[in-house]
């Protein structure tokens, strides 16, 4: 089946709203923070972990999976769910993102995109029908419109036609879109302009999708602006469907959107973060390679409720850190997602209760270090 | 309190026994496989998961907790079942094993051993005295003595004056030894002489301990100078204590080994070979990273009961691997650490019905490549 949305409430004072959204493989509560599983997993966790920490949804990389091991051989395992032994909903990205970023383009042309791999150096080429057939074959819930995601800033011009450009890729991959179960967002893109996000905005919604994505943030653009690309956008979405902000982790990042109506994000940063030793707490970010926690035999975060603070001292992390062992990574990758995805808890009790600026403002009074 | 070894069945074909050891963390069945966790962690794993394959104890190396975090830190969080969050029996090792092959002895007086730290080539000093002071306060159930590991082959000569000198430093560790829960095991040294082989046993049960190890085996001798060098120490010690075979961990050499009346054996093998893709199988070892595990959807090992075996592929695992996500490693850890278990599991059911040498033929009847 396709999903489902369900507005469940409005937050009065902002724009934010609490949902639920209904899947194949289960229903999870908006909004919801998506932890990243680029290859087939979460970097250094396995799937009793990624439920553990109440992720309602995970992404994976439709580029990634594309090169490695090849969606045919995905689709062979019965999809994606069963080649990872995942059984909770997933969300694939639509390629470009990568293409763009990790790939270089050497091409950017009306019929797609000719790129290098970055594992072998081989010519490819990715087009907005081959981003929906690879989808179709990894069989994620949820796939997205292949877009072009363009760097920032870029002039007004060129920007309108690369939204012009979009949109009729959105077109061409939702005319060969081929999989009953799986549903299918569009992406809106504009950068700062705000007369081409309402056009984009507008025009995406005309084409009919599941569901909406705001791209090209988070690309190098200040955070007000961010904030506007945001607004600009969503104001011209439908109330029935759900909202997903590509790319944003940061958790006054994560307050921000929601305040602005977004109902789903998605980044590396916690997972990213952790393998560098890094963690979030209610007070900001700690490296806990730093020798001042050597005989700290207190948990990471005092007031979270995951494996690791719950039963590992900092003294034990920055030992595993700085002995080179993985089980540290994977211990502080499940704190970063657990402490993301309890903010959305937070954020969601608070949105139904019509207390979303409380909640906010105060944990922007305990959180210092905010980007 | 110390360990308690309850000798509950002789096998009646072979020198083979079953029996339990009581510990401050439980008591376990012999014959018993441990992993180690080098480092305070076995690599990749968390102490769930050392639970879940059925390990009755894991060894940890006192070398390396020396060098890092250092004994005063490990001491300071509780000792080390609190610093690692493991409340199952730990074994220390010496470090003596660590020292002569990791660090390269500068030089071995009577007094002790000076080496270069392989982590920052500091020069530290590592006598008999240090060694048991270390383990002392990393608290683990059981410690050894330090004894000297010499390479293969020396002379008659040096391995005289080397068993000679780690009886000299059994003394002196056994002197210093000051912690009441904690066991403390001797060491049999000699080589591949009959002669030094019985001294060397003869000599440190005279000390009193309460364990005995076989040590300088897998140290470049061929299989047959192993199994003559366990024979010869085997005889002379005590049917009443546990016997540690160091550093074994070829599933043949556990049936080699228990069928000479070894209880206890350690070996890194399991999760090296899991770091480098290989798994253990009933049929001997494979690479999973071979190009024709590209869409086996069978899992590693179809007799297996463990995690991986049960919930995964091995076209997944090879993803994971050739994508270089530590998630494979992990998953291969788990079942060759579960196989080298369940191996013991089914020879400690063996032996109690006194068909010991039917499963070790028929084990290896199937397992081809044997070494």
């Amino acid at each position: 089946m396709k999903i489902k949305y369900n507005l469940l409430h409005n937050e009065k004072n902002t724009k934010a709203r609490y949902g639920t959204l209904e899947t194949n493989y289960g229903t999870f509560e908006t909004p919801m923070f998506m932890p990243v599983g680029t290859q087939a997993t979460v970097k250094t966790l396995d799937p009793d972990e990624i439920k553990e920490i109440g992720s309602g949804i995970i992404l994976s990389n439709t580029y990634h999976l594309w090169l490695r091991p090849g969606e045919d051989i995905v689709a062979k395992a019965g999809g994606l769910h069963k080649f990872m032994n995942y059984d909770g909903p997933i969300l694939t990205d639509c390629g470009g993102f990568q293409v763009f970023s990790l790939a270089k383009p050497k091409d950017i042309s009306e019929e797609g995109v000719v790129f290098k791999s970055h594992i072998n150096g081989e010519r490819l080429f990715l087009t907005p029908e081959k981003s929906i057939e690879i989808q179709n074959k990894l069989d994620s819930d949820i796939a997205m419109s292949f877009d072009e995601c363009p760097p920032y800033p870029v002039t007004h011009e060129y920007m309108k036609n690369s939204v012009e450009r979009t949109l009729r890729w959105a077109i061409r991959g939702k005319k060969v879109f081929n999989n009953e179960r799986q549903s299918l967002f569009g992406i809106v893109q504009g950068g700062e302009f705000e007369d081409l996000r309402e056009w984009s905005a507008k025009e995406t919604v005309k084409l009919g999708f599941d569901g909406y994505s705001i791209g090209g943030t988070s690309v190098g653009e200040d955070k007000p602006t961010m904030m506007k690309m945001i607004e600009y956008a969503i104001k011209y979405l439908p109330e029935d469907k759900p909202r997903y902000l590509m790319g944003v982790g940061e958790p006054t990042d994560l307050f921000e959107g929601v305040e602005r109506g977004v109902d789903m994000f998605d980044c590396v940063l916690p997972t990213r973060l952790a393998r560098h030793g890094h963690a979030f707490t209610k007070y900001g970010k700690i490296n806990l390679r730093n020798a001042k926690y050597k005989e700290d035999f207190t948990p990471v975060d005092e007031n979270c409720d995951c494996k690791c603070c719950k039963n590992y001292t900092k003294a034990y992390i920055r030992h595993l850190l700085v002995a080179d062992e993985t089980l540290g990574q994977r211990l502080l990758s499940i704190h970063n997602l657990r402490f993301l995805i309890k903010i959305m808890e937070e954020i969601r009790i608070a949105i139904k209760e019509d207390k979303f600026l409380e909640l906010k403002e105060e944990f922007y009074h305990n959180y210092k270090n905010k980007n």
